[in-house]
């Protein structure tokens, strides 16, 4: 029986026993402890690196005196000889750090596993939870040295690379089960096109980027260690695309471009029209999103290079990397060395809305937009990146994200990876505000999904002087309760426009947060009832207040920017039809979330998370005041950013996320709002202020004139 | 318990028990009876029909009365009212025939299944053995009659789709193991682009075909029982296209072309040597194929649509066919419908030489040029018809067989699958002639091949009067063993030149077939000797023999033909250097075979199987009579024809087929002459009649002069 030694290693503390003879790598793994390695265990990458924190001598000899661990190689001397800087700023010694796929156990060791050698890294996201992402992406790079060919066994390239690829993965992948077999690989056609000059020039040296552990889509000579891929959010209005490294998770750039459909209509409904009305409509609309995407991919290039160059100014001799049969080859395409191509871009994970779904995918969109409104397919969609014409790597997989009903698309799948509400016992209540909002409510039991149009009053628009979120816009409103004069902040400037003198002339309207504040404070001041109208007498109480409240051109307004604080020299007030618009975008989310709790049998729901751009800004309690979302403790009411975007990220770096979605959203049930019998009376109650049959515990102290209003005595149940 | 009931199914015979209330087909499953279904047992497609001979009254009636079978439904009834020419034909009366999909078992029955209800079709083959192709292709058509959508369930078209077509599969195919499950289709991105419209357009009833179970790859309005595909031998020199119906295996056009790529070389090697000299080598010659096989397409659509209208001249009204939701849909693309569109094509199958393989696929070929002689894969490829840009349905896919070495290609791999010496015990040797010959050997143990550079002569080319097989060539030659005089047969003409007096003033030159005969019978004649010389002396015998041996411009010649029998006004000579010609072709033929044999430690093969059109049409006792193949007993040699073109064929119709090949060509075992250390030696030996160093028992008698010629002892060993 072989000999056994006793192994530990920090800083996890694992321990166990090791056979002599064994890596340090292989004995690791065992323990459930994984140690990267990238070369299929060539002592060229030095991803395995590890200190030996006993069991040797305390300088490295080459003497026969019997050490714990095998001696260093000669392959180890030559790799440290590259690495001056890196053993001078760790303070190790060749001896010390060794390469865990070479240095052999000979007794009992103790070993310090660094972290940049552990496998799975992990990235931390910060959301409604805290949570880390496993990094496992589809597409990994494996370093693989050929047999060359010869007249004895002139076996074809592709079956030699095959084979060559199943050595590395075992290798690399070391005790893993279900390895693939070489006759399970399969190889792109275009791949297949370059492969046998690439593999000549290469000397039979190659990197070989495997999507998901299948299929060949990249042979590149030499090696590399960076794959990179982008996710992608397009929304009606904005695409934002991440450009990210596929090993380490990092986020190389972040662009966004206006979606170029807007000129095509403002909203969904439009595009689909536009696509009926108009012959060559899908085809411009299609052709329209992909040449964005084409150029966000090549800004974003760009934009990685520029800050990678910055990072290492140059290339340094102490990275070029040995390669296995022993010549040196440059180390290009990383972070240390030549520029990212967008050809090295091997995958791209888009989320949208059904419509931009189907726009992306050159799918006719108009069953969409018509009853009984059903998308073309729910499922995932994986197709090349040369069938639609996007510009990565032409065998690069285009994976977009499940569909779950006509206006719940795959931009809700996203924001359901990112916030995993089917792994909770508590019930959360998503919302995805936009000019349609799309909310998801329900815990691992069951998930309820509906969806209803907002209007675009909650954006800025169709309010007198609504504009978007812009420097000069007021993104914030108070309203003082006794004088019932104004402050505002405005985006660009520090502070209240109240606080400095330099506010004059700056302000030119009013942005969606601002809106959703002036209608709380307007309410909260008793400047408008319950009701939301205007209330009369008001207007006749003394200077200044007077002139603040005034008929208008259309009604009753509330001054809010006189015309001298203004960059457009007039008055900027809100109007009763302004406050009428909020009024109806507000009873419409109001009444989504109220008919999915009823559905769900629900109260309240334990945590509101409020998604898109919008819910980022609003102040929650001011959004609770008027009733855009139910009652609910107020520190459990999260406000968490571009998740659909955060979804299609995670969905780019863990391909095992995008597998456990799947079930996920063709589970989620749906409810089309007209189809409820008591919408059109719930809709009707929830324009008031907060809602006419609703209690609002929660900011029930923020409630004015409560004895006046009669419409107010829900509030207090 | 569920009673039993005997049932007996004619003509196979099968017996055994049904439940009461089984239908007939699946009974008949049940026993192993396959009876044919693409309605999904929805009593429209009428491929179930069977006869009941025993087991019901006389006389069809609808009354209360038991008869053994349940009584004739509505369905049935309706379907066959549109067909009373199919009754009249066959003398059936409704109730006699039944759809057995519909027809239950309530008592004892025997059943007739006629031959067009079989499942399984075979058709039959000729070849060195008789064999029986089960067709069983790629892609199989299933009605699907789905749920519309609304808007309590608003599921998206694909899924309702997948879900309609598991129900079918699951109908037709009863009872077979391992049908797929909705969720394990997937669609064809460029089908997924039209299937909404066409979905709506047929009001839910769809034709949906699907390849290898999987991907569906077309859907179709309404009802359609024919697929079609296509099977292609890209010769150096002529590339030949058959159209067939995948689901009958019957070819409804043969078409053939010059390969266009001979413009930019003759033979492979100066093809490949064309591509390293000019940069857009390559892709000229990938585009001029595809070009030749898109024309091939149209043509061959063309043709099958004219003869399938001249059999069907105009469309029956009892050929329309009702859909399952009870409204009536026209049969379009089948033989008695609309015209087949080339879209209609839903696979191909190619196979050339691995010059032609790269080529096809825009692989460079420089490698298959250059020692070790690799080529880029040696598996089979499928890609998409989109991406090589052949014209057949865009979804459509494309299956090139696997190649063996460089210059054992496709092609073989084809004749493999047509000939199957890998199903053998006894020892079969193949050989492939053309400018380049490949040769296989061997059994189900154990198959060996190579390949030999053989020169343009066996073709008629670099023959001073050579010419192709076309009207005007010689095919046959004879030589009087006393007279010396000759006689011949030309193409297009009836009998020998000596019978007719309108032979004069017709000859052009002598195609590849008739050089083997006139240098065997030259041979034989004695007038060259064994070592190919022409024999000295005989020109000065008497006239008229004397003046057919005769000096010509470049040595000594035998004229065939005299300038009043030609069209070309010369006389038509063979010559010595024409001689010198064969012996080298038939050195390098022979001696590849030998080494085989050698190698597999065999005497001769059992049976020799020549490929290719040149193997039609020479004389078997003439090739071996001057050593072009090994001795075997004449009845043992078979000229099969285009074997290449019968495996494409094969494949297209019978994908298991595919699979099984695969790994055969992996196994076979190959050998570069050059590498052998007797070639050179076994090569000069070989240039004599029939070779210097081996026993030809079974030519022995047309060996001429034996005691005379010393070169010839062997001959009697």
């Amino acid at each position: 029986m072989t000999k056994k030694h006793n192994i530990i290693l920090q800083p996890s503390g694992s321990r166990g026993q090791a056979e002599e003879g064994q890596s340090i790598r292989s004995a690791a793994h065992d323990l459930g402890v994984e140690i990267e390695s990238i070369c299929a265990e060539n002592a060229t990458c030095g991803k395995c690196m590890v200190v030996i924190e006993e069991g040797r001598f305390e300088k490295y000899n080459m003497d026969s005196k019997r050490e714990n661990v095998s001696p260093v190689t000669n392959q180890e001397v030559a790799y440290f000889a590259r690495r001056p800087r890196l053993l001078k700023d760790k303070g190790w010694e060749v001896g010390q750090v060794r390469l865990s796929c070479q240095c052999k156990i000979q007794g009992d060791v103790l070993i310090n596993v660094p972290e940049e050698s552990r496998g799975n890294k992990q990235i931390v996201r910060k959301s409604a939870t805290q949570r880390e992402i496993e990094i496992k992406p589809s597409v990994r790079k494996y370093l693989v040295t050929m047999t060359p060919p010869n007249l004895e066994r002139p076996i074809a390239d592709w079956e030699r690379l095959a084979k060559g690829l199943e050595t590395s993965i075992g290798l690399v992948r070391r005790g893993e089960e279900n390895l693939p077999h070489w006759s399970d690989f399969t190889v792109d056609y275009t791949c297949l096109r370059t492969m046998s000059s690439t593999l000549r020039e290469a000397k039979w040296n190659v990197t070989v980027s495997v999507w998901q552990d299948k299929e060949v889509v990249q042979v590149q000579a030499g090696y590399h260690e960076d794959s990179y891929g982008a996710a992608v959010d397009i929304g009606s209005t904005t695409v934002a695309l991440y450009l990210c490294n596929l090993r380490t998770g990092e986020i190389l750039a972040a662009e966004s471009e206006m979606n170029p459909q807007i000129v095509y209509g403002e909203d969904v409904m439009s595009r689909i029209q536009y696509t009926i009305e108009h012959k060559d409509g899908l085809e411009k609309l299609h052709k329209a999103i992909i040449a964005t995407l084409n150029k966000l991919l090549t800004l974003a290039v760009k934009t990685a290079n520029m800050s990678l160059r910055a990072r290492s100014p140059k290339q340094s001799p102490d990275e070029e990397v040995e390669i296995a049969s022993g010549e040196s080859a440059p180390r290009t395409s990383s972070p240390q060395g030549n520029d990212i191509r967008t050809e090295d871009i091997l995958e791209m994970v888009l989320v949208g809305n059904s419509t931009m779904h189907h726009l992306l995918l050159n799918l006719p969109p108009k069953d969409l937009g018509l009853a009984p409104f059903v998308p073309a397919i729910h499922k995932s969609v994986d197709v090349k990146a040369r069938e639609l014409g996007l510009q990565i790597n032409s065998a690069g997989n285009i994976h977009v994200l499940p569909t779950i009903a006509s206006f719940v698309g795959a931009d809700t799948s996203a924001m359901l990876l990112a916030e995993e509400p089917h792994m909770q016992d508590e019930n959360w209540l998503l919302i995805d505000v936009g000019t349609n909002a799309e909310l998801v409510l329900g815990n691992r039991k069951r998930l309820v999904c509906t969806s209803t149009p907002t209007g675009p009053a909650l954006e800025g628009a169709h309010v007198e002087y609504g504009m978007r979120a812009a420097p000069g816009a007021m993104e914030r409103i108070s309203i003082d309760e006794t004088t019932l004069e104004p402050k505002y902040k405005v985006i660009g400037m520090d502070g209240w426009n109240t606080d400095h003198a330099e506010f004059k002339g700056q302000v030119k309207g009013i942005c969606g947060s601002a809106i959703i504040d002036g209608v709380a404070e307007l309410f909260r001041t008793g400047i408008v009832d319950s009701r939301g109208r205007f209330k009369t007498g008001l207007e006749s109480t003394s200077s200044p207040k007077g002139k603040r409240i005034r008929q208008g051109e259309s009604g009753w307004e509330y001054v809010i920017a006189w015309a001298e604080e203004t960059s457009i020299g007039r008055d900027i007030p809100m109007t009763q039809q302004d406050v009428r618009q909020i009024q109806l975008a507000k009873a419409a989310l109001f009444t989504a979330a109220r008919t999915l709790l009823k559905r769900s049998g629900l109260e309240s729901p334990d945590k509101i998370i409020l998604a898109g751009g919008f819910g980022s800004f609003i102040d929650k309690e001011k959004a609770m005041l008027i009733g855009l979302i139910p009652d609910c403790v107020l520190d459990n009411v999260y406000a968490i950013g571009n998740a659909a975007g955060d979804g299609a990220r995670i969905a780019l770096l863990n391909v095992e996320k995008r597998r456990e979605i799947e079930p996920v959203t063709r589970k989620v049930e749906r409810f089309e709002l007209p189809t409820d019998p008591e919408f059109q009376n719930q809709f009707m109650l929830a324009t008031s202020f907060p809602h006419m049959s609703e209690p609002f515990p929660h900011i029930a102290h923020l409630i004015p004139n409560r004895a006046a209003d009669p419409m107010a005595k829900n509030f207090m149940k």
